[in-house]
This record gives structure tokens, C-alpha cells and sequence, in this order.
């Protein structure tokens, strides 16, 4: 259930109706932003509206509503304004376009410091890179581990680029959260449960990928793991579903990124290359991304791509990624994005329009 | 097979190369372009390698490449400059983005003019509209058949739009000839191959659907029925395929709009209405797809979708509609487009860029 | 709606109540078992309860329900008797396993007879044989057309063995019809609506297979076509459905056989050479059919695989086959298929036990 | 690379060649059997022929071929005799099938202890039962944790059947692996590679459940992982993939358990409560698993299914599941099973029949 207080509610109204949730033994979780406080009420016997049925005329209340969805505290109807992520002071959520690029592997010093500064040069945002990878057969290359974290942290320093870098185990979590600015789940981890309740307690925003055969609504419900565990940074990251078509590495599901917007007030990005597994079709991808409405994109770059240890099939070189930002230019970043979030015209008669402005950052309690 | 001819080679010297073909019972299908003449060669039992050898010598003969896909007549390797088709004037494959609108079904007389003024007003250059209608059940409303095909024409009348429609069966192929500009097969009929075999005899354009679980080679498969059996003014249109997200209709896959657009020469347009099945939807996937490089888009119109009787949920009304065409404007139109086609600059290593001067419409003999 | 007679009703009360439905320009579509009469409904403008309320009080009326599932005439509720299809006196959805083998093409006169001599000794009952046969690519081999048909037709006399063949097109069923037994729509054309609303006008059984992306729901819907246009005579056949998985051709989906055996009276029958696409995996994928509960298989042998114009690489040879025949011996036949239909203790709860003795041929009106 | 050593190779031949492996600073992986001894050869950086050449001529040594799947422990190239996977006395991958029952979760000491011994009387050989459960929502029970381990281990006291429970994180395998005598990785964490590594190095059997979305080779390549980590004893589960089909759960993938029998010398068991998520469905599914070969089940059984916490729609109860034993009788249990993996007379050709009398329980060194 979902307690929405009036506007007028004082602090004092908004605390008693917390105790009194608390007193039911039920888990209040408070949203407050300019205009409202709305608390919804987590449990997991599902509270009878009976027992409940006293707060409907506490002091302060304005409605009790049912949850639509099987999640909550990640879905639009607990936090109308969209929540924007703050990684190093990258806005992920906000106004423009977000562009993290990088290797899909930290594979030495020059190839990731070279990839960082050209990547910084044509106008990404945050500098991606693997140290931990999960790779299909136990004879690939897995990673430097901890010599890449040390890396990467290298080039932060040297480019100011924030750090999104994937952390496969419960055990990796605190090294990886030492060293990077934002921890990655990737596909295949999306629902391994025990890692999203070890990300909640954590201080760094986390992305979160979409697993390869995960509906919406189960990609909802793994950030709703981290949110009710207490980190409300989360960012979505569409990568491709596996269908039957063979000729692309995945199937990109674009309309899925306008439908989890209108679900969720988190920040959706879109991974092309993974979702496409060709270089040759990531810069249509990206432009199409944009258009759709996506906070940002995740993109792999290396410098000779034909020698990658990993990836190098779908990996941009050097050139070609700043091409790709080149057509990327101002009209796709503010104009196309636009009317996605801030006009979209019959979006708006069930989900209304989005007031930019007072976005604040992740601001769950 | 597939034999290119030199630049000065004369119209004698092709003539004889295409003589020599037939002799050895091979069918030849002639292309020709600005620059040169590409000679395909068709054969139900692969002609070896030795039995044309002495093509190789003959005067005018650049070269003798083997054909890369399973398909020849579509693909790019036969026919390097894209094929602009052209439905009562409208150019599909052309500089501008084409927009067909119109309801799922023609209801009434009232209901498709009234429709189809308002389109026409938003921007629309073409009217669709269903006279015979697939529908899953038996007992669904199956379309008004011949007399909506007359309503069409009225509306063509009135309004200058030219017309296309779908046909179910070959026996209808004739009637809908008469009366529409251009005949869609739908997703259901991608692999009907009786009727693609049929319309490939017409003097029609064709709109061929991707099926719904149907890769993009079976796509392009389908479309070579129709150029090898003598029509070569085909568009393909993706409508988005089967997978297990039940969120949205269909899975919207627009990756394989900007892979088909590497592989083939022939136009290809998005239906975002059948893709997504949901209204709210319509307007952020007709962005993505003028993003991606489509030439196209078909869209559900309906003045009153709550009463519509079929696919309601996914029709616009005419105002959301004229909204949508707002918001594709300009910028979309012509800048977002042009890279996909004329710039592209990776694709543009493997795939040159394609000069839109000088293509002609579909010009096989 | 259902209305359900009482098992004293009258054959005049009978009619009356059919008169009654008849005047409110409903269809009422009568099914008479042993037990007591059921009359189905059917109506595009879906009847409201109250136009037909005085039905409820007719005499001999015992009860009438809403119908439960978007399909009617294939569905248990008006029918719970097991639909037996006969085939040229073989008997399908009887108390055997029915096996129909032969190769998927006609290729030549002795390759046929030495395939239909060799399938009938070893125990088949029914002769398989593509005239017209669907090819993703114009240039592959399309079938020997009525040429394969007289073939076919002598090898049944030669044999005694019923034919069952492909038609593709409605303008070939009074062809294919002249010559087959069974008339066979393929996966591709589950859904071509003017070929089953024509096969629907025709006097022989037809065996419908599952689309590669069709569900349960809409495979029992196409069925619902032949049954309401007039067939009643239709056997369904699970060939597999497209999924991401590349190993096998198809993926071979035996839940869906028992779950349609719960849901229609039609009977279901397998064909474990297109699902797996592998030669090695059709003996065990044809016992776990038998296992499962299905009615049939229809399987691809040809006396030399290596050779064949289609489908070699899923082909047993002749020996295999008779190995196959061999494996499927008397404790499969009956014992194993026993539970499926005739106690299923299980599915006895929701889908009474089908008295098996009492089962007559296609019944419809 | 995989050398195998002539049947007459000393052990000193033998024990020279691994020297020289290891001189190379590749992994030997020791295949021994009644009849001869192979080695794998594993390496990142996968040796260059030349590296080994000298391998051929050293004296024992009869041939060394390329590996052919990107597997190769989990390979029938490495191992022709099928590995029998023994847990507390039960031989999985034995003559018999190997039928494992119990609740989803374990809920209560006198649930679980009431299944036990019912599953128990009823010819169930093990007991399954969630400790630890992966639920989609983060609202939903969660299970008992530690409390059901000791529950479990309760259950085996008194009715002397092994325990089979999975483990979601590399934190909770000590403390499962103490109580549990089987470990199962659920199918959302097939790739979770932190934890199959972790797995590898436990001295307990592990089932692998397939991903659902895994193709056969990332199931492999997954079990590679525990294999090349150093624990011989996985037994491999099919549970149904996700497809567009919605009338089932899951897609029951029969066809691949032969498939993966073909490829692997590892245990395949079948999970039909997941796959079909009907208890309807179970029984049949059953048989069809036992027909195409599967090594077991593992099944869902309550006292009361309709109130589970979990999974109470496919549960059987206990007389459901005694029935299904009875079905699943002498004549399956044997007869079935036999002619796929001891006579299969087509998989023969490519794949020899094995001599289960030899089989010995998991072997590499």
C-alpha cells in the first residue's frame, strides 16, 4: 500500500503515521519531494487493508492506495519525478545524454590509458573497463582482477573520468567499491540475489544490467532489491534479449527502454554493442537509443580492435567512436531527447509530464 | 554467381555474356547503374565453377565473384546504389521519410475520411487501411473486404493519397491490384509462398512484413521470391518478432532494420503500432526507428480507437497523431536520416556510402 | 455460450431449442456423443446472456455456460469425447500409436516405392511425401508438383498405406485433395486464414501443424477455422517452435502436446524429424512422444539421406526406421500412452478420464 | 588437444607425457578407464600444435587430436563411459532412474518431515527442499535458511534419503555443503561464474540446473567450469527455457537432454514441475523424460499444495506423486530408459554404445 500525505501534512503529521506503520511491524519507505511525501508500506505477508484501515484518517493522510505493480519503491507511482544519478558529478538521469566508453577488458596500462584519453577527447562522460569477467568458457580470458582496478583508478586520475566497472561476487564488492565510482551487474548476474542485497548496503551507485531473458517486470523487481536494501542510486542498462535471430549478437529491445520509463522514476541507459555484436551497427544503435529516450549508452571502444582479448568484434576503435559522437551532436542530445521525457505527447495522458527541474538526486531516506 | 562488367563494356559485349548464360540454361538477372552492369546468375543447381570458366575471358568481363548470401537479387552485392520505390509518387527509399497512416481496419465510410483527412493534414503520405483482415480467431471481425476497398479509392480520390492495403490469398490478388497502390503481405503470410510467387507477376509494389519469427535472411528470402519471380519494387517492413517479454506486443527490433539496410538495396520501413501494441508507445518508437536509418513508417490511426474494432490499443487518435508528426520533424528527417544512408562512417568500411543521386527506381529488366 | 441438454432432452426439444438460437441469427453448432447433446454458440457480436435467457428455462435445457477459452468447437468443454480422425480406415486418436513415415519429397517413382515398401513393413501405417513443398529460397528444390501426386497415389495402391501431403495454396486443394488422403498445412501456413477457410469446405481430414511461433491458443484457433467452417476432421502435429537455442533445428515442445490433450478433443501427433533437425535424436525424441500422450508421429526416412533433395540431414534411412519401429514396441504403444489419455490420475481432476469405447469419427453436424 | 595413450602405455609412458605437459606450463587433465588413459590438454592461450609435436612420437602415445566442442572436460571426446555421480549411496547416471522429491521450500519441520517419509514410501531415492530460495520479488519468502538445513539434515536421519538444496552465494557454500549432501546451483545462476568456481573446490556433488536462456553449450561450458576447477561430480538438469509460449512456465526442452547426452559423458536429470509449472503436466512430462533418456527427476511434492509459499501450482501432493511412481514403473525404469542409452540404435553410429558395467563414479584424477 502506498500512503500518499496532503500537501499541507507538517513533519509531525508525516512521523506519526510512520510510528504507527512501524507499530504494525511494517517497513515504512518515505519519499519526499517538492510538492508531497508519499510512504509505501513493505511486507512481505502483504498488510490486510484492515489493519491499516486506522491511517486513512490519521492527521496529514490524503489517500491509501493498492501497489499496481509487483515492485514499488522503484515504480513512478511512489516517485513521480525522475531520479537523477550522481556518479563523480555525472548527472546520469538529468538533462543530457551520458556516454560511457571504454574497453571491454583492462588489458594493460597503454591500451586503457590511450582509450581513456581519446575517449575523454571526443566527449564521454565516464571511462568504462573490465577487471572481473564473466565469460562463458572457463579457457577465456578472465581478467586482470585487481591489477585493472588499479588501472582504472590510474586513468580517473588522469582524465577525471568517473569509473563504471562490473563486480561478479559478493567478495569482490568491497575492493571494486574501493576503487570505482559505479559497480555493474552484469547480465548473467542480474537476478543472483545474494550480490543485489550485498550492492544495497552499499555506498556507490550501481548499474544494472537487464538479463538476456529478463522480462520488465523482473528487471524492475532486481533494482527493487537494491532500493529496499537501502541504495536508491540505481541505473538500468538495456543490452540485448536472447531471441532466434542469429544475425545480431542479441536482440536490442528499445521499446522495452520507453516502457521501463514509464514504469520507473530510475535512469535507463542502452548498451549497443552488446546488444548488436557489430561494430558496423553501434552508431545506428546509439542515434536510435537517443531518440527512444535513453539517459545515456555504454559503449566499447579499444584501440585495435582486431587484437582484443575480448569483445573485439562489436568494439568501436578510436576514430569510429568519435565519429559516432560527432553524429550524436546537439540536436540528438537535448531536442530528441526532449519530448521523450519532458513532452511526450500521449505518454502524458497516463504518465504525466516529468518536471526536470526539481529532480533531486536518489533521495530515498 | 555473380559477374560484374567493366565500365567500357559495350552493350554487345553484355549481350553476349548473357547469351552465353541461357546457353547453359542459367537464368541471368541483368543491373544495371550508372557506373556499371552486374550480371546475376540464378541456377536451382549451383552452376559450378568450371562450366562458366570461360566467362572469366570474354571481352568485357571484369571479374566473377560467387554470391555471399543466400540470397542475390536483394542483396547489395548485386546492386550497389539503394532502390528507391515509387507508390503513386511518394518515393520510398528516397531523401524523406515516408509516414503511411491510417486505421487497422476500415470501418466505415465516415471513419476512413475522416481518418484519412486528418492524416493527410498531419504529413502523412500514404493512407493504410484493412479490407481483409488476418485475425486469430474466427469469430473476430474479418474486414469489409471489396467494399472497403472501395472506400479506399474514395479516399484515395479525395485526399490524393495513394492507397496501400493488404492481401490474404492469391484469388484476392486481382481485385486489391485494382483498387490499391501497393499490396502488403503480412507478418502471418511472410512465407506464404504461393501468394509471394503470385504477386511477384503484378505491377504493384509490395509491402512484405518480417514475420514474426522470422530471421532477417528468411526476410530477405522472402523478398527474393518476389524480385526473382519479376517484381522488383519491394519494401520490407519490421513489425517487431516473438520473444518472452509479454510487456509489450512484440519485440520492436530495429537492430535488424539497420542490419537488413547493410544487406539489401530495397527500402525498408518500421510498423511501431503492431511492434509495440500500445499507444502510449507509438511515438518514442517512430523516433527510434527515423533514428536507425528506416525510410518509414506505418502507423495506426484511428478517430476513436476505443471503439475501434481491432487493434484499438495501439491506434493513435488523430490528434496524437498529428503530435507524433510534430515531433518527427525536420532534424529527424533529414539529419538523423542522412548518416545511416550517406554518411555512416563505420558501416561506410565495409558498406560505401550510397550515392542517393543517382538511384533509380527499381530498375531490374 | 454453451447449452448443455439433459441427458431425456427430446430430439425435439432439440430442435427447438436450435430454432431458438437460429432466430437470433446465432450459429449453433450441435454435438451429440452418447451421453447427451451439446450445443455451442458462435457469434461475431459475442451474444449477450440476456438475448438468450429464455433458453435457460426451454424444456430439456439442463444448463448453459460461458465458454471458457477463446476457441470453442476444438475445446473439451463441448466436446469430451477423444475425436477419432479416420484416415482411409487407420484410425487416429485411437487406442494406437499411428505412424507416418516416407520422405519429405517426392523425389522419383523408385524412391518413393522402395521408401513406402520399406516404412509399411516396418510397421507404419500412413505414407508421407512432399508435392508441393514450401523452401525458404526460391533457388532450392520446390517438389515434382502433380507429377509427385501420382506418385504418391500409386504407391498407395501399391501399399495400401493412406497418403498424407502438403498443400500450400488454395487454387492446388482440388488437386491434392483428388489424389491424398490427408491433406497436410504446413508450420508456415498455420495461419493462412484463405487456405483454412477453403480446406475447411473440403471432404478430407486435414493434419495441421504448429506455427514455429504459435501458441497453444492460436494453434487451437486455426484449428477452430476448420471446425467452423465445416471440417471436423482434424488432427494437430507439434513440429517444434523457434527458439534462441541453434543446437537442434527447432526446439520440440512435448508440454504443449499434453497440455493441448487437455484443452481440445482433437488428436495430437508429433513430428520428431523437423523439431530436432538431427537424424541421431529422432528415435529418443519419437519414444518421449509416445511417453507424453501423443496420438501419432510423422517422421522422414529415405533410402539414402546423404543424398536427398531436402531435410538429408533429419532423414532416417530405411534400416534406422525399422531400428525406430522396433524401439516404439507394444509396452509404448498401449501401456505408456495408456495413462496419458485414458487415467491421467492427475489431469483427472480437472479433465475427467475420456471413455475411450464410446469414441466416434468427427461428429460435428 | 587430447592425447590418448595406446591400451598398452605403461604408467611410466603415461607419467612422462604429463611431465612434458607440464613443462609446457599446460594443465593435463587425466582420463583413466578400463580400457585406455586420455589427456586433456587445457590452456588459455591454446597451444600451438607445433609447441606439442614432439608428444607424437613419445613412446605410449597413439594419437592426438584437436578438442572438437569448446568443451572438453564435460566431453565424450575425453570420456566414453558415462560418469555415474554417486550422492549418499544414490547412483545418478546408473541403471535406474533416480527420482528426487520434496517441497519447494522447506517450510515447517512437520511439512518436511511429512513429504519425506511419503516421498520416501512412494520410491523417491532423494529429498529436495529450499533452504535458501531465489525469489523474483524481493517481498516474497525468502526461505528458512540455516533453520531448514537443520531440518533437512532431520529428514535424512529419519528417512536415510540424501539431501539435495541450492546454494545461491559463495558465503553460504560451507555452511550448505556441511548439511547438504548434493548442492544445486538454480538456474538464474548458471552463470554465475564466482560461484561455480567456488563449487569446484567443495568435495560435494553439485546439480547444475540449465539457465534459462542457456544454449546447450553455455550448460557444457558451465559444467566445464566446475570440472576444470577440480570436482568430477556434476549432474547436469534441464528445467525448461523461456520462450513466447505462455500456456506453460516454461518450455520443456526434451530434445536437448538427448542432445546433451550425446555430448557429454555427465548425468542428465529433468525438472518437470519448473518446466511445465502445471501440476497437470507433471505426470506426463515425467514419462517423457524417462523415454528420451533422462538419468532422473527432481519433483515438487507438498502435503497441501494450495498452501505453499512457493510454487504451489505445480506441486503434487502425495497421493499425486505416489501415482506418478506407480506410473513410471518397472517397464520405463528399464526397458525405457535402456534403448537410448545402452542399444540407441542410430546414436550408435556416431556415438558408441557404452559399457555401463564399467562406469565408475566421477574419475578424473
Amino acid at each position: 500500500m502506498i500512503v500518499t500525505m496532503s500537501e499541507t501534512a507538517t513533519a509531525e503529521e508525516i512521523d506519526r503515521v510512520v510510528e504507527q506503520i512501524q507499530q504494525h511491524d511494517y517497513q515504512p519507505h518515505i519519499n519526499r519531494d517538492a510538492e508531497r511525501t508519499v510512504i509505501g508500506i513493505v511486507s512481505r505477508d502483504k498488510p490486510e487493508e484492515g489493519t491499516l484501515e486506522s491511517l486513512r484518517s490519521a492527521p496529514g493522510v490524503k489517500e491509501i492506495v493498492p501497489v499496481k505493480h509487483p515492485f514499488m519503491l522503484v515504480s513512478r507511482q511512489i516517485k513521480q519525478t525522475r531520479t537523477v544519478v550522481d556518479v563523480g558529478g555525472v548527472r546520469i538521469g538529468g538533462e543530457y545524454l551520458v556516454v560511457m566508453a571504454g574497453p571491454c577488458s583492462v588489458e594493460s596500462r597503454e591500451q586503457l590509458l590511450e582509450t581513456a584519453h581519446a575517449v575523454k577527447s571526443a566527449g564521454a562522460s565516464m571511462l568504462r573497463g573490465g577487471a572481473y569477467k564473466p565469460r562463458t568458457s572457463p579457457y577465456d580470458f578472465q581478467g586482470l582482477g585487481i591489477e585493472a582496478l588499479k588501472l582504472l583508478k590510474e586513468a580517473r586520475e588522469e582524465t577525471g573520468l568517473p569509473i563504471v566497472t562490473e563486480v561478479m561476487s559478493t567478495e569482490d564488492v568491497d575492493v571494486v567499491a574501493e576503487y570505482a565510482d559505479m559497480l555493474q551487474v552484469g547480465a548473467r548476474n542480474m537476478q543472483n540475489f545474494a550480490l543485489l542485497r550485498r550492492l544495497a548496503t552499499v555506498s556507490r551507485p550501481v548499474l544494472l544490467k537487464r538479463g538476456p531473458s529478463a522480462t520488465i517486470k523482473e528487471w524492475l523487481l532486481a533494482a527493487e532489491y537494491l532500493l529496499a536494501g537501502g541504495n536508491p542510486n540505481v541505473v538500468l542498462c538495456e543490452r540485448g534479449i536472447k531471441t532466434f535471430e542469429t544475425e545480431t549478437r542479441n536482440t536490442l529491445d528499445l521499446a522495452a527502454v520507453a516502457r521501463a520509463c514509464e514504469l520507473t522514476h530510475l535512469p535507463v541507459i542502452v548498451d549497443p554493442s552488446h546488444a548488436t555484436g557489430r561494430r558496423s551497427l553501434v552508431p545506428a544503435a546509439s542515434r536510435a537509443a537517443a531518440a527512444v529516450g535513453a539517459d545515456g549508452l555504454i559503449i566499447e571502444v579499444h584501440p585495435r580492435p582486431d587484437k582484443a582479448l575480448s569483445d573485439g568484434a562489436q568494439s568501436l576503435d578510436l576514430e569510429g567512436f568519435a565519429e559516432l559522437m560527432c553524429d550524436l551532436g546537439e540536436p540528438l542530445w537535448r531536442k530528441v531527447r526532449g519530448p521523450v521525457n519532458m513532452r511526450a505527447p500521449h505518454a502524458s495522458r497516463s504518465y504525466p509530464p516529468l518536471p526536470r527541474e526539481h529532480v533531486e538526486v536518489g533521495d530515498l531516506p
